[in-house]
């Protein structure tokens, strides 16, 4: 893929991010995220609290693999480095507009509200490293 | 979910799972797999030079994410110790089934035969603990 292939790729539909994290005794922790896009950078939020958040604050250094489940399947992996903000209007902001692409446009404000609160930050990844491959199984 | 509808969840289609293992500076790598279900034991093939055999031969200590990108959004993550195996017959047959899941089974032999042969390795990930949520959304 091209850089506009991986993007348009990384914005189709609601798929999720799988984001690999760091746990203190070493074994890394992957979980599902809700994400959105500010340039090439990678936006979610967390609760301060999560797996996500205490992992990130020991180590920036993540993970993201974005995959097409159905042939021919595709992915994208994003190595990246990661910031934690606790800006209430930024986090506000933000799960807004993921709380849109995932929950659709009706129901964006109401995740901004759910999630827009103290104890959730905003992550944003920036990427380091990015592969691809389309049509893995063609 | 319980036992029965995580097992069914994970058998569902050609679901992908998310490998996380950890590379050599300690950064985590996450990766798209094929895999099939042995009991409880998460099976899935890979060569002996990717990442993934790397990490798993340096700490065989791996986590998996498989989940639904689709509303409501629902997840499992199975935390398990991986084990490597180059057995030809064992390669063959596993590659096999897990070609039958992801190409169909009418394909499954021919991926029998490309992906068993040597420099393929079996993976095992037994789970050591499994946490999973259907619905995420509701």
């Amino acid at each position: 893929m091209n850089a506009s292939e991986r993007r348009a790729f990384l914005l189709e539909g609601t798929r999720t991010g799988k984001l690999s994290t760091t746990r203190r005794d070493g074994r890394p922790l992957v979980t599902p995220i809700w994400f959105v896009l500010d340039g090439d950078d990678v936006v979610f939020t967390t609760h301060e609290t999560s797996g996500k958040a205490r992992g990130i604050r020991r180590d920036p250094r993540v993970c993201l693999c974005i995959d097409d489940q159905r042939p021919p399947y595709s992915y994208v992996i994003i190595d990246g480095e990661a910031t934690l903000s606790n800006d209430v209007d930024e986090l506000r902001t933000w799960a807004t507009r993921i709380g849109g692409r995932y929950m659709g446009g009706d129901r964006a404000a109401e995740y901004g509200a759910r999630n827009g609160v103290p104890g959730e930050l905003v992550v944003r990844v920036v990427p380091v490293r990015v592969v691809s491959e389309a049509g893995v199984a063609d």
